[in-house]
């Protein structure tokens, strides 16, 4: 399946006493049928897949595969410490059917998360993994960065086809994208990263903003797939507004956001608390702002 | 029971498969015996916490009961994302017999950590935690601090007994000591800074270095106890050696030098390697240095 | 004059003294004429101010003057710790006929570098120069960042008509473009932003590249002017190895380069170093691998 | 003369119109005599120096001259940014009569600050330098860190006597204390610091408190002296509210203080700005608890 477009990691929505809500992930999923994603990342950092036991993850996955379309792109996050549970969870991932793994790296450890067992973990879950793996460069969350260096070494192998890079690093994402074996497809993870990325050959974008802006994303990607990258920017700062909350924010701010714009948002897994009162009246003057109210 | 004295941050054995090795684990429980330790923290940082399961952590607490003399301290590490994760292990902790939890910071959500959040989430976890609950500061994994003032307005809570400081910094341990409480011990978990807190106030360490120089790290704590603070200086430069390689490469070398002296380090679950050759000898040389070997 | 184009931040060349080489900055000067520069920066980061006394920065100015055609922007860096040096050298600046100022962030109590001071410093420096003032903010070299907060409202100052963005943070540069009160002409410093940033709305570069590849950083910025996004991305990773190896070794390396490449580069001014023999050899590949040499 | 004790790095006084006032600074520097202060230094991170010019360092350092009584250490600090600038402050320093200068690192350019390019700057400056330097590490302010291995290197050279580590950084003070070639005295800049960095072998402090609380920083250093560490922590925790406000405010908090306790603090020269009515308050209550108001 093709990688390419526009992708929200979807956020896990909970009823009131903490559960997950089956009906309200598949109502968001439903909705969002007709708006142009090209698909949906699962348990990806929105997703408060750190929360989550592996039994729940599963049961997430198991939802969205009964709802995704199979000509849309279902991408499964894999967010572990060990190795072993990474590789665990990546054959359980296949099992239900997602098209591809999002690995995270291992943190805990930050100062031995070294090139060279960075290079080791990725090497050995790409061998075990039945589907084809997305390296994940999230650093803002995990404290440890993915080098081009080590991005260019890792496309090299067959079953390592492509990533998401959240950090934001515009030098960064040019060095990957000029040193990887290609193709090897690189997704954006930080909202005003998505038009100066597609100038540079990423492939689209893996966003927050997606969760209740998706028509405005996909149309900012289509204007720069027909080269037409003025409209695209008039299009970038229209949503500015809304990528600056997200940003400030993060989910408890989409969440609030998806409230307001007829998705299921709902409550966060505790700790995350949600936006106070002065925060959710940020949100809605920036969707406003953003014409999306 | 009284919390002070040295403690070890106990390692976690694996054997070749990368199956915890509970052998190996109550052997060195054994060996660590009469040593002078005043207790055993499992679970914590060192102990790849984050590589387990929760069956896999009830397992180890089962074992290490089973060993530990009940005049000794037995404390948990509860280190989870999720505010109900973290209680459900309080209470498995508590059920299995340990004298106290440390409870880690919720961190993959770094800028929503804030003292608002993390002062709801370490007082919703003292109100359901059966056991006492000392907090967990170790900024260096997590990438989240506690500032001085949320541990102060921590330490009002009934629950909240003490805490493990691992952060390094000196300015922020003594305004701790000046702010808190009392009586709130502080353990420290960086091993340079064990002989200058106990001069500030401190009440012991729970160090890496006790792994393989128990009898060292106690001999430190009783001179200053008995204020001969000048023998604990001598103490301090003679252990520097080994504070230094644990402080640069980690639970591998840690392992590594429990091996060196009679205790069952062994390998490290994966991601995490073991010390490659020259890192071997580094750490060999330390022990040397250090009068170990 | 039009604020929009190319710039070299003009590297100082120095004898083997470490004495001021005027000479060789004037013949660089010459060479670049015709290249489709839009103009110079004297006195930035590049050109190892801070090693200068204001009568040596003085110097610099009056011979650059005396060679860079009216036509052509000459603008002058105002790098200094107190407001009072910053609006004397303004003031000598404008004397010496320079056509803007690119003032700098004290830097060395960056605790109290708030948002406040540095508002204050700006407008009192504004006040009293006699040319228009451009905001530079480079915090890989300050450890001080301006806000989009602080720089949208110092853009209301009619005597600050622009700025220098060296941060390479495209999430910043695009709320800073959001942001001020236009026209407010905004370029940037670090090379791998040049494309992403003209797709935004930035006006041009002020880049250490363009010491040693004017021509084709120009061609890039022309290739945008026409809106041929496609041409500019070739252009960037043409260009991407030199930019790689000017972000890696600084000044030195791009002393290296233009030596390499028929300017005047010479040595750095102690306790700059030259670039050693390896990373000689790492320049002169990447200058290849861009088709420059 | 004897490098021991505690000294305070001279504020430097400025008159309404932001010239320096000498005779402020004279009666500053009378009034400390007999608080049992080692000495003084003049010219370091808290006397505004980078806002100084040449001759405005050497009017401070005459003036000092004269009121210092020659059995009194007097220390120059020299922060400059090139070599050639240090070295000609250190003979300025040295015709001026100062026993020992204190010399910054270099630090605009932060990533070319290698070990290598340090080692060759401090070489260089003591090469040439009259009288013994001292190295200085600040990184809080420069964003380049002296490591202990530098400094082990540098303790070789006979006109490299000692240090002041302003880092707060433990780990690092206890390699330095065990890796240099000794006689090396260390003299630590972080208030916190100062209790425990005697305990380990640190032969005083040069600290902002030192302004306006000469003699229970005296007092305290004293009291390690003779050993009496529990008396000392008592002056420790006496002190603490005043270490924190000046770790927190910095200069402007240090001045504020003076004008309270009865020495000439005075304006900072801008972009410094003075201490709000707020924190004029805070710095009140914190000389209150600390029993110096």
């Amino acid at each position: 399946m093709d990688l390419r477009g526009i992708l929200p990691p979807v956020a896990t929505p909970f009823d009131p006493l903490g559960e997950i809500d089956i009906a309200a992930l598949v109502s968001n999923l439903r909705r969002w049928q007709g708006t142009g994603l090209a698909g949906y990342v699962l348990l990806g950092s929105t997703s408060e897949t750190v929360y989550l036991t592996e039994a729940e993850r599963a049961r997430v996955l198991e939802a969205a595969r009964s709802v995704i379309p199979s000509d849309q792109l279902m991408i499964s996050g894999v967010i572990y410490e060990a190795t072993g549970q990474a590789i665990a969870f990546s054959k359980a991932a296949a099992a239900l059917g997602v098209n591809y793994v999002l690995v995270g790296a291992p943190n805990y450890y930050k100062d031995r998360m070294t090139e060279a067992v960075l290079h080791a973990f990725y090497t050995e879950v790409a061998e075990h993994s039945p589907t084809p793996v997305l390296l994940y460069n999230v650093p803002q969350f995990t404290g440890v960065s993915l080098s081009p260096n080590l991005i260019a070494k890792l496309s090299e192998h067959p079953n390592i086809v492509g990533m998401k890079d959240s950090s934001g690093n515009m030098a960064g994402l040019s060095e990957i994208l000029r040193r990887v074996v290609a193709p090897f497809p690189v997704f954006v993870g930080a909202p005003f990263m998505l038009l100066p990325s597609l100038v540079l050959g990423a492939v689209g974008g893996i966003l927050g903003i997606a969760h209740f802006a998706p028509r405005l994303c996909v149309e900012l990607f289509q204007a720069c797939t027909r080269r037409d990258f003025l409209q695209a920017r008039t299009l970038h700062f229209q949503l500015a507004p809304a990528m600056a909350v997200t940003a400030a924010y993060g989910v408890p701010a989409i969440k609030a956001a998806m409230d307001m714009l007829g998705y299921v948002g709902g409550p966060c897994r505790r700790p995350l608390q949600p936006v106070d009162e002065t925060t959710r009246e940020i949100v809605k003057q920036a969707l406003s702002a953003a014409k999306l109210l």
